[in-house]
């Protein structure tokens, strides 16, 4: 099925996951439509329904989606069924932003271990954790199962880590360094570097 | 021109300026091709030789293209010849980060301020900068004549604070709040939620 459906499509389900959600514990809502949905994404209607149709028939004509349905069916099809344990790679400002993050536990994910190769960090706690040394980072990984990692380290290390990383089993990668790494085809790695995000911007306004 | 061209072709420009900055700085490289760039950054030779003819021809049949004046031109058409301000909302962790962050300086960006509600941020010095209360958000930004935002605060004030940013002037976001936000149609937003890049991973893998 993974290679059916185009990858544009399976990034917008979160952004409908995280929008139903807020629907149902935040509005406490218990249908919606994608009308609804749309509105509150930007996204057209149209575009929702094609999007969720490559994975069944979710919604009623006339009565739309029963939101608690859905959240569970999305979760399902995203793999949050369970939940992932996640290693922080970083334990600077960046690093404990996301070791911090609350948002990630109702979400499907937990940060398992936050490795820095600084002695002063080593030690430091973030939460219930501790920051452990780099390395450390294989037996950990292989010891908690962990499978998805998130790079907040400099970039002369990245690739080297990413490296490490993926010998010890990390099969995604969150990348918060601002250069290309390379990975095996069967890794999943994404980006996200404040820059690009703002010179993308920058293109659209007046200089 | 900015209507004709596919917004997905004006995100990879910063990609390619990027890769390009390192090659000519890193790797000491003057000239390079489609083949080598689009090798760097997993991208086809020709989605790179498309992309670029959108803006003029660039490089020269055999020789490739001059790296500083590719770097030249994609700096003009992503307006970076200009420093642009930027004001980053919210002291914590991640607004320390990006308040800290030495990779904008060299890539276009100037974080000019900082604000935060806790009294116990306000006056906090991060680099150069001294946080400051959110209330002088309106008058800093006119006068220092920020059109950039970022936002690092907690989901329930986002949406005021991007009415109160867009009011002040500001034409473009870039949100870490995982929520989706109104904007006017001539604002830009970009979003930044690690929750849903690693959402769209877990699809791929074995749960």
């Amino acid at each position: 099925m993974n290679n059916d459906i185009p990858d544009i499509v399976i990034g917008r389900l979160p952004l409908y996951l995280r929008e139903l959600i807020r629907m149902a514990y935040v509005d406490e809502l218990a249908t919606t439509s994608s009308q609804e949905l749309g509105r509150r994404l930007d996204i057209s209607s149209a575009q929702i329904r094609k999007d969720l149709s490559h994975f069944g028939e979710f919604g009623k004509q006339g009565t739309g989606y029963h939101i608690p349905y859905l959240i569970d069916q999305l979760s399902q099809i995203l793999h949050l069924t369970k939940t992932w344990g996640v290693a922080v790679m970083g334990a600077g400002y960046l690093g404990h932003a996301l070791a911090s993050y609350r948002g990630f536990n109702s979400r499907g994910f937990h940060v398992s271990c936050v490795f820095d190769a600084d002695p002063q960090k080593v030690g430091e706690r973030i939460g219930d954790l501790s920051v452990q040394h780099v390395d450390e980072l294989e037996g950990t990984i292989a010891r908690l199962g962990v499978q998805m990692a998130i790079l907040a380290v400099p970039i002369d290390v990245a690739q080297e880590l990413t490296d490490r990383l993926v010998g010890a089993g990390v099969k995604a990668l969150l990348s918060y360094v601002p250069i290309h790494l390379a990975v095996p085809e069967d890794v999943q790695i994404s980006y996200s570097d404040p820059v690009v995000q703002m010179q993308r911007m920058t293109f659209y306004l007046e200089p």
